[in-house]
């Protein structure tokens, strides 16, 4: 068994196991000479054999503990027929669903095709990973996807989804019905072909007030919880409920996850403390800026995360994706520290 | 004295005081229309008859019990000559300083004129506002401040700034010591014109670690209370930590604010227990989108907030700034409900 599992399943690793968020993408020169022969960004999320490489590259390079599929919380709706496009520089696009009549031409029959080629890439990877690294299977959780759907792209404070969600309740959550549903289905299609833990990114949980996150971040998580369990009881999840500081600790109790991803505001005590004491293992948190300067800065932070989480349950991770910039030495510097370090 | 000072000064009122981020804004017809003849943004905010009307307008309209000072955080900058330019529909554009050998274009001396102006329209306000109603002066906090300056423009994230500071802290704490020195100045001369409070915005508090946060939102807000408290003992200082989640409540007992302003995100048992316990005076955190919305969504986040916050030395505001699209109705309905269901 991978050692990134353990943590999750109850036990504390040491040095602890590390993966990083966007791990496979633009920092590496091999992703973007890929890059260059793959079509749309979508396309290459649905190539099986270009998306597998993508994902082995970091692994290669680095050994980390474990995979994450190369996809985008955008296959969702994509799939549903609300097309995706990738606008170089800017980010994605969709036509926007910002009222509760749009959501006929969302079509579930029509995501067969394209989950397909999804869980292809998991079969490859299953077959193609050295049998220490874990794949993680993801999905976005469905307020942060629904969030692009109604807004049409990425904004600073969602507030068409929440406006939608204000105005028209009943129909938003129609919506997210449609969006729990299909995630699970998802994700239990990603177990099938061979995923060994799945982590569900709602990179847009902290803008709700709270009885909203209770509502759109904190129940449909349960819910597609609850339904995994059901189906794959030995599959751990990771929630990732990016910006929810303190709330996250009632996230945590009341949606049953395995695992806690934390973004970098989130401080280390309460981590150590509160967040380790609920019963999960905690995943963070080191700022991928200081991926960027490196030095250091770097190391102390490192240790600081290192010292804070020593004994916990505890996977080391960052505190958002890997951002473009990033010096690919700067990636093995902090790998070896933790290894090093992390005793 | 203004009801608006009370909670701010160790009393609770019944019922609490009222005013809203950015009441004086697009949202207001008649502000559209001086607008189209006021010539750029900063021109606005510069010019004492115009600014000081713009000011007045909603007060005129709903009585709240508290106005700004209409400005804009980036008049520090502009003053010290990084010139800023407001783009339609874009935002603020600034010649990014990113480094320390950048700090040399800014002159404190050339800041005597375009502050003057700002506190001309303090003095206007000062004589004109009615005798209840308190007068805010404000500036944005170093760390968000220094977003701007040194990003160039406003970003989901400010990795240019966190990636300076983690790259060169000695030179960023230079920029921050300068916008410390300036701000404290800046704040001081709006008291001298008049002004009976103070709030200090830190928008992008929220993105920092718990360290840097240390360093970059709570040492700074910190010292400008501290000098302030030595040159004005009797005019209260509000902070408002965006973002900052529990942290706001080592900010409340380290920065020694009187009041703190808290967002949309903030859980009302938090701010009604912990933050209300650190002795401070609670202002917030009505999600701006209700206002947009309406109906019963707001009246009912309208009610919970006055509930949890009954008793508590607490002024009633939005999370955020009003957005544009807010009809004018929803504020007038929602200060009636304030006054008539806050007792």
């Amino acid at each position: 068994m991978s050692r990134f599992l353990s943590p999750l399943l109850g036990k504390c690793e040491t040095p602890p196991p590390i993966w990083l968020m966007r791990q496979a993408g633009r920092y590496l020169p091999e992703y973007r000479e890929l890059r260059k022969t793959a079509g749309s960004f979508l396309n290459l999320c649905y190539s099986p054999e270009m998306a597998a490489e993508v994902t082995l590259q970091p692994i290669r390079r680095y050994g980390f503990d474990a995979s994450i599929l190369f996809s985008d919380i955008l296959v969702v709706p994509d799939a549903l027929g609300q097309e995706v496009r990738f606008v170089e520089g800017e980010g994605p696009r969709l036509d926007p669903i910002t009222e509760a009549a749009g959501l006929k031409k969302l079509d579930r029959s029509a995501t067969t095709e394209k989950f397909g080629r999804v869980c292809e890439t998991v079969a490859r990877l299953k077959q193609d990973l050295p049998k220490g690294t874990a794949l993680i299977g993801f999905c976005g959780a469905p307020w942060t996807v629904a969030t692009y759907m109604v807004g049409g792209r990425g904004s600073p404070d969602q507030a068409a989804a929440r406006l939608f969600a204000y105005k028209d309740p009943v129909g938003f959550q129609r919506l997210m019905d449609i969006l729990v549903s299909v995630s699970i289905d998802y994700l239990s299609q990603q177990v099938q072909a061979g995923a060994d833990a799945l982590q569900i990114f709602d990179s847009w949980a902290g803008s709700l007030p709270e009885s909203e996150f209770d509502r759109w971040v904190i129940a449909p998580t349960a819910k597609i919880r609850q339904a995994l369990a059901k189906q794959h009881p030995d599959i751990p999840v990771i929630g990732f409920p990016r910006g929810a500081g303190m709330t996250t600790l009632k996230f945590v109790q009341q949606t049953g996850v395995d695992g806690v991803s934390c973004d970098t505001a989130m401080p280390l005590a309460f981590m150590s403390d509160q967040l380790s004491a609920a019963g999960v293992a905690v995943q963070g948190n080191l700022d991928p800026l200081l991926l960027v300067s490196g030095g250091k800065a770097l190391d102390h932070a490192v240790d600081a995360i290192l010292d804070a989480m020593r004994g916990k349950r505890f996977i080391f991770n960052l505190g958002h994706g890997i951002v473009p910039q990033t010096p690919p030495e700067h990636v093995a510097r902090l790998v070896e520290r933790v290894r090093q370090n992390g005793v």
